[in-house]
């Protein structure tokens, strides 16, 4: 078995995990908000205490920036980690046993090429389009990693090169800027939206991502009820959906040109959003992915749920030949 | 030694490679305009005859379209060569060798990251712009395929989503349909451009790129006109230049976001345009690139010259284990 940790602004969440990437047992844990760095890690061992018992390895996937492959990790939504030697203090905690830690958004991509949508195939890239929008690259059948391990972020992808709307990366137009749940939403108010009876009751379910609360002024103004009232008709709804479908569209062709993929998943609370986003999202792939090439590339949906970031955590050390390489590489 | 080979739709080049990457000889001939496909291949085999005695292997640049890697070319200025069965027709030639076949413009790029400016870098991606935009890509120190052989694509990386130019391959909006050398001269004239002193000189040396002729309504009408008067201050020139800087600027972000490259080299004709392409494409480049790991990107000149193609072609044999992984990759 392998203790796979999964570590957000929100929860972290720890498994055991089988060769055949079977979730045995999980637990989660709300992330201490405001804590210290001893309290958050105090937290996390405390949360993996009962399940180290005869693992075989520790794979671990993080919200980043990070330094990798070192395993230093400076959570954006964690303030109390910054440059936390998170991969170092596990490898004391469990002496002899290997530990690999990578971005949670590669994580996802991983399990997805692994055990999801992605089986199969070469070339990949996997998506996450929630509170933020991130990504892993798989090509040539490995996980890429980048110089430093910082590949797949194709939430930076600029889509909106002139006058598109500041990123919180500091830029201008990126693809998160345009296509991430909270600029959704506040797009959609901004042109006049009120979210009506669907958004109302589409927000009685779970949230999309961790961070939505900070952005909705009621219950109902959430990503998830702008996509129900998209569905429902809601003519600025149905725009907003339609720029980031767009904007999505874009920022895969885009990728898909210059990596020569032949598939994209997209996991993350907007990819239940349905035809309200991925209609606008394959009009302009297809009018932009026009070489021969390129129009083979096929977007799915992610299949693995709540429990793909421990699936992507373990398979760094249960796939680590194709996931893990960046020993091999340099 | 190593027989290289590079078709192009103007000029078919042969040479002899050392195991240093040295070209000791290299002889080329002018591709026959309009010519069927056995009369493109006799004068191929006309001029690699001389050089074929005791080489150890063939290593092949030729432009794209092709099936790779079984080298089935379709060069799109070669209208003869359809479906062209090149690499197995040099391995009946050459029998017992080892013959290998890319697409040119990855061959410029493994080129400058084997013996030129990419020397050393893990992550890279090495551009050409000129008559089109092209590129290869090096991740993790290993040449990068794709599932179809097309990853480097970069000239179809959308840059002008919403009412961009058409570009060649049936989208808009892409790289190459703003910065392609003749898609420049011709916004240029539309704005009203008149090619000055400075561009009559410019074009008293060698062409930018081997079609620019038939975009020319007369002589100094090129992108190399175009770039002197740039430098000499005519303002339509400086705006085309500017418009194609931050296209180039714009693309290189997005790939370095979606790969976390460290370099990437810029070779062909309008590589040569000085500060008026440069400091926009820097300029929209830092707009663009903000997060720390996409900050450490440096654009540098391609280093080798004109036989740069021959270089990357015997690569694909001297330095397989970097530059050619079809087999081991799937």
């Amino acid at each position: 078995m392998i203790l796979a940790i999964d570590v957000g602004g929100t929860k972290m969440a720890a498994g055991l995990v089988g060769s055949d990437g079977t979730v045995a047992f999980s637990a989660r844990v709300a992330t201490p908000q405001g804590a210290d760095a001893p309290t958050l890690w105090k937290t996390l061992d405390e949360l993996i205490e009962p399940l180290s018992e005869g693992v075989e390895g520790v794979g671990v996937g993080c919200g980043g920036p990070m330094a990798w492959p070192d395993g230093e990790v400076s959570p954006l939504n964690i303030p109390g980690w910054r440059g936390f030697p998170l991969r170092a203090r596990l490898a004391e905690r469990f002496p002899g046993l290997p530990v690999r830690l990578h971005n949670d958004a590669i994580c996802l991509a991983v399990a997805e090429h692994w055990k999801g949508a992605g089986q199969g195939s070469a070339d990949m890239l996997g998506m996450v389009v929630s509170t933020g929008v991130g990504g892993g690259l798989i090509l040539d059948g490995r996980l890429v990693n980048g110089g430093t391990g910082n590949a797949g972020h194709i939430g930076h992808v600029v889509v909106e090169p002139e006058g598109g709307p500041r990123c919180g990366c500091g830029g201008h137009g990126c693809l998160e800027a345009v296509a991430r749940g909270p600029a959704l939403t506040a797009w959609a108010l901004d042109q006049g939206w009120v979210p009506g009876p669907a958004a109302q009751m589409a927000d009685a379910g779970p949230r999309f991502g961790p961070d939505d609360g900070a952005y909705r002024e009621d219950r109902a103004v959430t990503a998830r009820g702008l996509a129900a009232d998209a569905r429902a008709g809601d003519p600025v709804a149905v725009r907003a959906m339609r720029r980031a479908g767009r904007a999505l569209g874009i920022a895969i062709a885009s990728a898909t040109h210059l990596c020569d993929l032949d598939l994209v998943t997209i996991g993350g609370g907007l990819s239940q959003a349905g035809e309200p986003l991925f209609g606008p999202l394959d009009e302009a792939l297809r009018e932009h992915a026009m070489m021969g090439f390129a129009r083979r590339v096929k977007v799915m949906p992610a299949t693995l749920g709540q429990e793909a970031g421990l699936v992507g955590a373990a398979a760094l050390i249960l796939a680590g030949e194709s996931y893990w390489t960046p020993a091999t590489s340099r």
